[in-house]
């Protein structure tokens, strides 16, 4: 597969990401996804807000959904306007994810009759709070057009199932002190000071490694903010940081929280403060599902932990196994110079086209 | 000396504590002050800005200045207004320091001939920024009027001569890291994570105790301040904390730097930040001059260190001894409830009456 054997696929992403579609301005990204799906016969198309849904109907014994969210972050330094180079397409949303949009809506147009039934589902919001996230919206208001089998979000994964993913949690932990001159700092009690031990265990944490269906998914603990002070006078009587815990899906929230109280808790006295901000839950594997398997074999590599949250939890949590798979590098997510090469866009468009083939 | 002997005193600090002069306001009671001291014929009264000096002009063979400050820190919890409760003033101002504003007035109405030449100096801007201070004024456009062989400041010492002042400085580290998704932190360096050891090593941290003419200073290293985190979901990429060291006068601003350095320098690496924010110098306690060997003689108790920074420091700076000697409970100070007892007061101007006119 060479750069440049199909410019088709290159020339489609790059048309998506001739259309701005920042989060919250999906509109008109939506209208030309809708118009193209509409011009294909076999699919019914729904339409809720900026989300556009595009199913078969062909009765088939699986259904597997696709998914790939419109919105990107904002576009900085100029790159807003695509720029195709060598086969490769450069410009905000390049990799994340109008790349995994561009194979989606490809592969659309081309399979009337997939040996599994199909539902394309783009969606808004995905990079913004997690209120205005289009799934959630379908999921609240038509969960019908979101019934599968099983799912496939396609992210940036550099053309590997990246299976499951780790839960995420917030936990603000703040301590008290006693206020006093900083020329008799004896006669209250530096909250800042105080935070010495607990910078020193999170710095050494050293989370699990759990491996689940041969995915190795490492748990995490980052302090992500810090903040306290009084005046340039004052021993400080607050002091607080923000922790972030990426916990493996074989772990219930509830778990993951009490062990890094387990770690933590020593540290804190009473009228000292422990808050979980907010929590995500994860999602297992779910490798064992014959689509997912499927899949998997389909990419002839093994698969890996996703390590960070994805959709693909919003879709467990409903009861649909699901996994990341689309073209790009995810490290290049959310910078200025990302870029996705057509070779990447068609060896995407192959592995996905071969499971939607697969027993025809 | 019992509670309520001589009410006059009381009342005298009662009636500056009902002027209000939060600093930047200190107009209203320079003019009071100004008026009481222009009634007394063998006082020379000169006036720049809010600052009032009145001196005597005897041709004795030493002169004493006796300082004070005449505005206080914002009111709050209602004590603008002055309250007298069995032998005790309430109200904003009246420990830092209206008490010792009153103990000045009252000698310098009652002693026409001291044995001492006496220069009363009560200047405004104290409880603020440096650039602000009225004796910074004086000293820039009338350093005449603050010529003398030896100063008292009448800030609140519980009544003893708490002798120079130790020196202040703020330094400011900032540590560097790399931003990465909190999914994957080994790709970055959580600076925040970088701040463990300093904190350790500051919160661990003893200082010299030197014994000067008698007054044991301790030295203090305090962080006041602490920032860093960039959003939720990624690694900081920096980190920083604010210090305040307190040294001994028998060290030099630099020697006091460099030892701090020393402590902390081995966690700094390329490209990390270490800035000396600002410093002020301390005092040594210069007890063996006769007129500060006088006034702790008149005590009739031994000296202590002055631990914070105060004005003495200006003094030493032009070459002029300096002590701080005041009614009232130095902790009591920028309190809600602060207060002075009227033992206290007269207590203070016993003690400088004694001074004043020793030898006549």
């Amino acid at each position: 597969m060479s750069r440049g054997a199909d410019p088709g696929l290159l020339d489609l992403a790059s048309s998506l990401v001739a259309v701005p579609s920042v989060s919250h301005h999906e509109q008109a990204l939506a209208d030309v996804v809708e118009g193209a799906l509409r011009a294909w016969p076999w699919l019914e198309v729904e339409r809720v807000g900026d989300n556009v849904v595009a199913r078969t109907r062909l009765g088939r014994s699986h259904r597997v959904l696709l998914g790939g969210h419109l919105d990107t972050v904002p576009a900085s330094g100029g790159n807003e306007v695509p720029r195709v180079d060598d086969g490769t397409l450069y410009g905000v949303g390049a990799v994340d994810m109008k790349g995994g949009v561009a194979v989606f809506l490809h592969l659309a147009g081309r399979l009337p009759e997939p040996a599994l039934d199909v539902t394309w589902c783009f969606y808004a919001g995905e990079e913004v709070e997690q209120k205005f996230n289009g799934l959630r919206r379908l999921w609240e208001e038509r969960p019908d057009l979101l019934a599968a089998d099983a799912a496939i979000l396609g992210e940036p994964t550099g053309g590997v199932v990246e299976a499951g993913c780790q839960g995420t949690m917030r936990i603000r932990i703040g301590l008290e002190g006693a206020r006093a001159h900083t020329a008799r700092p004896h006669t209250g009690r530096n909250a800042i000071h105080r935070l010495a031990p607990l910078l020193v265990t999170v710095d050494g944490y050293r989370g699990r490694r759990p491996v689940l269906d041969g995915c190795e998914y490492v748990e995490q603990l980052q302090i992500v903010e810090v903040s306290g002070g009084v005046s340039p006078n004052v021993v400080p009587d607050h002091a607080s940081i923000l922790l972030n815990h990426r916990f493996a899906p074989d772990r219930l929230a509830e778990e993951a929280e009490a062990s890094i109280r387990g770690l933590l808790g020593r540290y804190l006295d009473e009228g000292d403060h422990w808050e979980l901000v907010d929590v995500s839950a994860g999602a297992p594997p779910s490798l064992d599902h014959p689509v997912l398997a499927r899949l998997v074999a389909a990419t002839g590599s093994p698969p890996k932990a996703k390590q960070g949250w994805t959709d693909v939890a919003s879709f467990w949590a409903h009861g649909v196994p699901a996994a990341n798979f689309g073209p790009g590098d995810p490290l290049l997510a959310h910078t200025q110079g990302e870029h996705v090469g057509s070779d990447e866009l068609e060896r995407a468009a192959e592995v996905l086209g071969a499971l939607l083939e697969v027993g025809r």
